[in-house]
């Protein structure tokens, strides 16, 4: 179902803060009505209505059928075209709780108010010339953003970075295009060599910078969904104990009889800045019994996927075929082990079979609080090993859309270096086109509905 | 340790709204010195500087060190008395994002202001004399309100009921103190005989409505806490598919091998209007595996304090010995069973059964979505059952320490009654001075430091 955006000129209203407990909420309408639907519920009206624009002012919610008071709230009028969205709007700061913030939009529903819809605020803000696309499309990533390297990205997007740096390469293109154009205009003239030298370097420059940028989006797209870190090993090895230690209290049965934990137990944790996603998994042995088999196919699909493995293996036992098979599996420079049981055995192989395999490793007993911190600092430094590309380029790419074209651009530029070396202007010529069409569009000079409902639908509500 | 507020006029500040991802969330700060501190980073300073009381305006926030602009934010400030704290105050609304509200709140403690303790605010606004301390205390329950029931008390409680009520039956007590202390300084005239019995009839009735609020006190409780209601039943009835289809999607591993969930499986969840939480237990069968045990032990605990037992009993079997000793164990009129695989088998003798026990029950598959409303529909009405109280009286009490009081108070006045039929005026009189003093500290006259720490302790950070 395409929602035809350009018809509704309604009257909006969605909760806007973090759902959940809070002191307060805000509750924010917007579109031409937004005052008289408000007027309805806010009580006393007329307070509302002599209330100037931006000043706040404390009020009452009335259900005006029941007469109930559903709280008493403090709110601020914003008068076209000085607002967020540019429309007449109001904000109601009303307490923090589910159930008045039901209350009080469902009065506003029954006054003929409609929840807005995903991103509907910042949506009218830009068909309203209140900001670009750039920065209505930043406002998503700084609000979602899950850790400091993909917010300060989206920070300096906000303030116009990557708007810059893309009319800098516009500018790079439309100056080669220029002159490529003359050389097809005016073949008779000169054989272009310095300046066809000239422009394979400011092509290749940019090649460069694209894939910079790809790469950086790549790291970004790992940390902002989550890096999965799944605790593997043999049965018995005291993963679901190291598991329990990092989340620091008693989430699964810890048992010393083998095969315990058969499904898959995962939390969505914070380690440092980065969100994490723990998995404790089934222990690796032979069996034939089925629920465990389950369990043991899915540790294998971790083993081959996770962003970084911890092997959890005992210091008591040599390592085993099943431990072989696990560190073979895992891909290079992803895998650390946790050497556990260091109080009942100091076994001196496993340290120096771990040493020559180049493994990162820590040996612990996994049965005190203190050794939490020592295996977070030793998780963190290697989670940041993985994520350090500060000094790499700018991060200008702050969601799939944007990915998307500069993919495109990426093979475009590829296909023009490559028709450089065999001196199809032509064709050189056209392709820099459509790579200016592609840098138009990720600025938002050549938005069109279609676009714009795919942009504002991955917003939250209320945004 | 005991907290000093008074020797604390230090400018706090917190996160107001709730935790986690929004378009918006709010930063309050309150202080003598919070204009002056936020001023060191809200940008342009002197635009903050100029803006007048209760007006909201656009602003950055930058990090004055690093000159990092954080946010864009819009800002409000309340000149003292005239604000939620009675204080100097500053209100910034900045994206919900977690990142930005810790940069925020960071750059404030480096600049002198501290982070606020849980309900200093509105401790601040009592102190202040904004509010009395029932509607101080009110706050906290609309705020913490997990249904609708406790959450309409408490915005009564917020508009001054339950100070009337006491009020009122404060006045009662003085003219009955008044005439027995009458008595106790004349005792030669009259016999008093009419007058004792008014009294008494008094008393008799005040104590009714005190015993109607602890029972609406007990019940708000348990709806607060979350409506434990347990799974249980023989291994393999169902259970996990029947918590699955709960839950709507796969949470644990349904297989049809005895004993597959070891652990006790929890959710919480929301129920119509009510806070549940939905327990998917151990099977109940003779084993000894010591893992399943310790489940199995869980299990019996279930059964035995579960707010509402919802018993899994598969129809192709008849009931079994462990079933017989479930329902013996779980105590009248809280169980409900839900009779699975009734695809497989209509095994008549089981449904009798039931209905000879009076235990009310659906049969169903436990293969299909569209059972989902049923028995949701089923559970809920038994829910509601368990909650039917809304004619029993008003709900003044909101809080531990005023349900504390009033059972005080209850005691008491079954102690005046009891001393009436004896006619022991003088004890009937101090007892009554008792009583008057613990109204006075229910609404607050005769409040100390420590209460005040105890109560404000229980509020959240940033009201």
């Amino acid at each position: 179902m395409k929602m035809n955006y350009m018809d509704d000129n309604g009257t909006i209203a969605a909760l806007a803060t973090a759902p959940g407990c809070g002191a307060l909420a805000i509750i924010r309408i917007s579109g031409k009505n937004a005052f008289s639907f408000a007027e309805r519920c806010i009580d006393p009206p007329n307070k509302f209505k002599k209330a100037s624009h931006q000043k706040i002012k404390l009020y009452k919610i009335t259900d005006n059928e029941t007469r109930k008071t559903i709280d008493e709230v403090t709110a601020i009028k914003y008068e076209s075209p000085a607002s967020y969205t540019g429309e007449d709007m109001v904000e109601i700061i009303c307490h923090g709780n589910e159930i008045i913030i039901e209350e009080i939009i469902s009065i506003l529903i029954k006054q003929g108010v409609r929840l807005a819809k995903k991103g509907e605020f910042t949506r009218r803000a830009f068909l309203n010339g209140k900001m670009d696309l750039l920065k209505a499309e930043s406002i998503n990533q700084i609000i979602n953003s899950t850790n400091p390297i993909s917010y300060n990205r989206a920070i300096e997007i906000y303030n116009g970075k990557s708007k810059n740096i893309l009319l800098a390469w516009k500018k790079e293109i439309i100056k080669i295009l220029a002159e490529i154009d003359a050389r097809i205009e005016f073949p008779e003239e000169d054989d272009f060599l310095e300046e066809k030298d000239k422009n394979k370097k400011s092509i290749k420059n940019l090649l460069s910078e694209i894939e910079k940028e790809l790469k950086i989006r790549e790291k970004i797209n790992v940390l902002d969904s989550g890096f999965e870190i799944p605790i593997v090993g043999i049965t018995n090895a005291g993963k679901s104990s190291l598991f329990n230690l990092i989340l620091g209290y008693n989430r699964t049965i810890v048992h010393h009889e083998e095969g315990t934990t058969r499904d898959v137990i995962s939390e969505e944790i914070k380690i440092k800045a980065a969100k994490v996603k723990l998995l404790d998994t089934a222990g690796i042995n032979e069996t034939n019994n089925t629920v465990e088999l389950i369990g043991i196919e899915k540790s294998w699909e971790y083993i081959k996927n996770g962003n970084l493995i911890i092997l959890v293996t005992p210091a008591d036992k040599e390592i085993s075929e099943n431990e072989k098979a696990i560190i073979k599996e895992a891909r290079n420079g992803k895998m650390i082990a946790i050497i556990s049981k260091k109080d009942i055995s100091l076994f001196g192989k496993k340290k120096e079979y771990f040493k020559a395999q180049d493994i990162p490793f820590v040996e612990v007993c996994l049965r005190n609080e203190e050794e939490r911190h020592i295996i977070l600092d030793f998780i963190s430094s290697h989670i940041n090993i993985s994520f350090n590309f500060m000094e790499q380029g700018f991060g200008i790419i702050c969601n799939k859309r944007q990915e998307e074209i500069i993919k495109r651009t990426d093979k475009k530029i590829k296909l023009v270096l490559e028709k450089m070396d065999n001196n199809y202007d032509e064709i050189i010529s056209n392709e820099l086109k459509e790579i200016l069409f592609d840098m138009e569009e990720f600025v938002g000079e050549t938005e069109n509905e279609e676009i714009l409902d795919k942009i504002f639908s991955e917003f939250c509500i209320g945004k």
